[in-house]
C-alpha cells in the first residue's frame, strides 16, 4: 500500500491529518505538481483526472479523490471514528464536512487557482471568479465564527474529518490573504486548538 | 421525518432518484428557488447555507447536503446497496461519485449558474467562467464514454449513488446544451439503461 501526493498542495495534507489522527503510516510517494508530473502519461494511468493524493492497494487498485481514502481507512481502522459514530452523526459530519469543501476549500482553491502565477498557461483562468471565490470564502469564514460560538468542533463535540477540511481550506487560503480577522475569536479559538494537535504538523 | 426541495433543481433530483431506488417515501416540502424562498429568513434558519435539499428528522435535526441525506438513507435502510458493500468498494463508489460531482454535476451546475438569465442579479455571475465550465463538462463527458465502454456502471458492475450523480449532472447540462454526442455510444448506452429505471422519473 503506498500514497502519490505532494507535500505542498491542500488535498494531501488532508489525507495524512485524517492518518495521522488515527495513527495509521502509509509509505508516500510524492508526485511534483510545480513540474506538472500528475498530468504526464505515467501518472494519468493511475488517476485520468490527475489529481492527488491517490492511494494504491497491494491488490493494484487505485483510489482517488481524498475523502473517498478518508473512508476506505475508516472502514479498517475505525478508531478514532472521524466520520460519525450513527447514522444521525454521520449524516451530520457529512453534511459539515460537505460545506466546508464547498464554502471554504474550493473556494481558497479556486481564488488560488484562477489568480496565482503558479496556474498562469495551466489553466484557463479566470481573475474575475477568482475574485468571487475569495469573496464567498471570506463571507464562509464570517458565518463559521458565528457558528463556532456554541461548539467545540465544527460538526459537533467530537473532532471530526470536517475540521480537518476546514483547517486546510482557511490554512490555504494564505496564498491570496484569506485569513481569520481578529475580530473572529470562535474561529481563532477552533484554529488554535486545531492547529495544536500533532496531526496538524503531519508530514 | 419530511425533505425540503424544490422540483426543478438537479440537487434535490439526486435524493429523490435515491429514495426511489430503496422504495423509501419522505413527504416533500417544496420550496420555491423561483422566487428565491430559499434565500428568506425563515428557511435560512433551518439551512443556513440557503441550500436544496435538506432533510428534517423527526427530532428538527435538519440534515442537508445531497450527499449527507442519502448516507443517512443508506444506514437506516441499507439495501438495495448504492454506496458500496464493502470497504474497498465504498472507497471507489465515493471516488466516483465525487468525481462525477466535480467533473460533471458541478461544471454543469456552474455553466448554468453564470450564464443563465435565471441566476441575473442573484449571485456575481462571471459569464467567462461559466464557458470554461461548459467546456470542462463537455470533455468530462468524452472522458466517461471512454470509461464506459468496459464496464456497465459508473463506478462497476453494479447501479450506485454515481450514476445517480452523473445522470442528473448530464441531464441538467441541457440548460446549457451540454448533452451526449452522436459518436459517444458507451455514454448513450448508459444513459438509456439508467433513464429507463423508475426511479429516473422520481417526483
Amino acid at each position: 500500500m503506498k500514497i502519490y501526493e505532494f507535500t505542498g498542495a491542500p488535498n494531501p495534507r488532508r489525507v495524512r491529518v485524517f492518518l495521522a489522527e488515527k495513527g495509521i503510516t502509509v509509505p508516500l510517494v510524492q508526485v511534483n505538481i510545480a513540474t506538472a508530473d500528475n498530468r504526464k502519461p505515467d501518472f494519468l494511468k493511475i488517476n485520468p483526472m490527475g489529481g492527488l493524493p491517490v492511494l494504491e492497494l497491494d491488490d493494484g487498485t487505485h483510489i482517488a479523490e481524498s475523502v473517498a481514502i478518508c473512508r476506505y481507512f475508516e472502514e479498517i481502522h475505525p478508531e478514532p471514528r472521524l466520520m460519525g459514530i450513527d447514522a444521525k452523526d454521520e449524516a451530520i459530519v457529512e453534511m459539515w464536512n460537505r460545506r466546508m469543501e464547498l464554502g471554504v476549500l474550493a473556494m481558497t482553491a479556486a481564488s488560488f487557482r484562477n489568480t496565482s502565477d503558479f496556474f498562469k498557461g495551466r489553466i484557463p483562468q479566470v481573475k474575475e471568479y477568482g475574485e468571487v471565490a475569495r469573496n464567498a470564502a471570506v463571507k464562509a469564514l464570517e458565518w463559521l465564527d458565528k457558528e463556532l460560538a456554541d461548539r467545540e468542533f465544527i460538526a459537533g463535540p467530537r473532532y471530526t474529518i470536517a475540521d480537518i477540511t476546514a483547517l486546510i481550506g482557511i490554512d490555504f487560503g494564505r496564498t491570496t490573504a484569506i485569513k481569520i480577522q481578529d475580530n473572529q475569536k470562535n474561529l481563532a479559538r477552533w484554529h488554535q486548538a486545531v492547529s495544536s494537535r500533532p496531526s496538524a504538523k503531519a508530514s
